[in-house]
């Protein structure tokens, strides 16, 4: 795995000191472009996407990206791996996935045609997009007080952030409030992909003996961040049905994820927290 | 106006209360689409992209996306308008810019699938992008403890942030710290296209005897939030030659930033700052 970037860079800074600058060694998130590339049996790889990413956890990162954006299904998947052609420098920044069904190397394109001319206008994209999404099943409530315990656990699990400040972190809890998974990236909607991708690939690609089994309605996906549109739709692409953020929704998360049956928590922080969405999936004692 | 959607939203969320959830009025940022269509003279507009916006501004937010992604010259714009077809529900989601020349219909799905497919990977998408954005031309230095003032002036005007805690901002200083224009969105892309939309509508859509001419090495831009790549070539598109940030770069934005003449100065706060590249363009007296 040598040449694959760390997720933080060494720079050489300068700090202001009110009349100079001081020389300061400096951590930065590393951010570096992948190209996620895709082919069915006895097809030749296209490029999908490049995404702007810190290095790290490639694999899951791609497989997520396919399976939240509806790209492909999660057993679809059969292989995932770094570009053999490329030189040295470049081959850790191209992903190939293969599925186990050809691959139309026009279905990203006619995704991103289909945002940019579907209907009168993007209105239309939006209930496009969330027409295609399954609404998550139902299931039994979890705890609402674990809910304000969960932004100190993925504290605990952010050590890169701890270097930088510059990272978003994404993890996923079980129903008792277990941390099951948590990544780190430059881009939210990475990591969340990233964590999403991991469950992806523990069950059909490397046919792990599952850890965690593939995500329900009570399974908890906690950002570090604000919650857009976007995030809602990859949780409820991966059947997660509890999101919760240190920060706020916008108004079309709220709007999707009551469409889509998952519950929002923001604003998760000393102890309290609201819920925009389905609180019926948040329960207290009896 | 009538028919666009406010910056926030009005919301029903609960409050955990410990035992309960008490019924809780909140505001959220508001998040919509944005359908950004482009027509040459006697052509049909086209879409050119969906983006994810906070309604507002949206005539800056489509002169800037066009400008700072390189799809066209700032005098090259001539009107900006509301869709007159769509319905009333979504024709404030879909705005035209009309530009003075023919427009390729196909020249954003080239640039996609250029970002998609160019060369053997990612890393040559890049040095395309950053080979077709000009360097940033020196200038006069602007005086170093002016950027530890500008965090107070950029929260001053961040009347919705105060409201949601949602929004990231952009706003544009003079080389002296004067606030030339402020605004905000859930996208921090978003923030900055409008910014430099409003500068690039000012000079060449409505024709006003200017207030600050076209940006300079010794223009400010400073946001709210961290600093990407994508960050630093806006900036660069735009000709503006220090970025100031509340939170941290990352490593791609310092490269880019090193290479297009960008000075980037991030964690500005409490009187202190960072600067990552181009230190020369902040000057002590002597």
């Amino acid at each position: 795995m040598s040449g694959v970037a760390g997720p933080v860079t060494a720079v050489q800074a300068l700090g202001y000191r009110g009349d100079h600058h001081l020389p300061l060694p400096e951590m930065v998130a590393t951010e570096e472009p992948l190209e996620i590339r895709v082919a069915g049996p006895h097809q030749v790889a296209v490029p999908a996407v490049v995404t702007m990413r810190t290095p790290g956890r490639d694999f899951e990162l791609a497989a997520g990206f396919l399976v939240t954006e509806g790209l492909c299904a999660r057993d679809e998947i059969s292989a995932v791996r770094y570009c053999d052609q490329a030189d040295a420098e470049h081959r850790f920044n191209v992903v190939t996935v293969s599925i186990r069904r050809a691959w139309d190397p026009g279905s990203t394109r006619r995704d991103f045609m289909a945002t940019a001319a579907c209907g009168v206008c993007g209105k239309a994209t939006i209930d496009a997009v969330e027409l295609a999404c399954p609404v998550v099943a139902g299931s039994a409530p979890v705890a609402a007080s674990l809910i304000t315990l969960l932004p100190d656990r993925l504290r605990a699990g952010q050590r890169a952030f701890n270097t930088t400040g510059g990272l978003h972190a994404a993890g996923l809890f079980d129903p008792d409030g277990t941390l099951v998974c948590l990544r780190e990236d430059v881009g939210r909607h990475n990591a969340v992909d990233k964590v999403i991708g991991h469950t992806v690939l523990e069950h059909t690609v490397l046919e792990h003996t599952a850890s965690h089994s593939p995500m329900a309605g009570s399974d908890i996906l906690m950002v570090s961040g604000r919650v857009s549109f976007e995030i809602v739709q990859k949780a409820a692409m991966a059947g997660i049905g509890i999101l919760a953020a240190v920060s706020a929704p916008s108004s079309l998360a709220v709007a999707a994820a009551e469409r889509l049956g998952v519950a929002v928590a923001g604003f998760v922080r000393d102890g309290r927290y609201n819920v925009y969405s389905h609180p019926e999936r948040l329960a207290f004692d009896r």
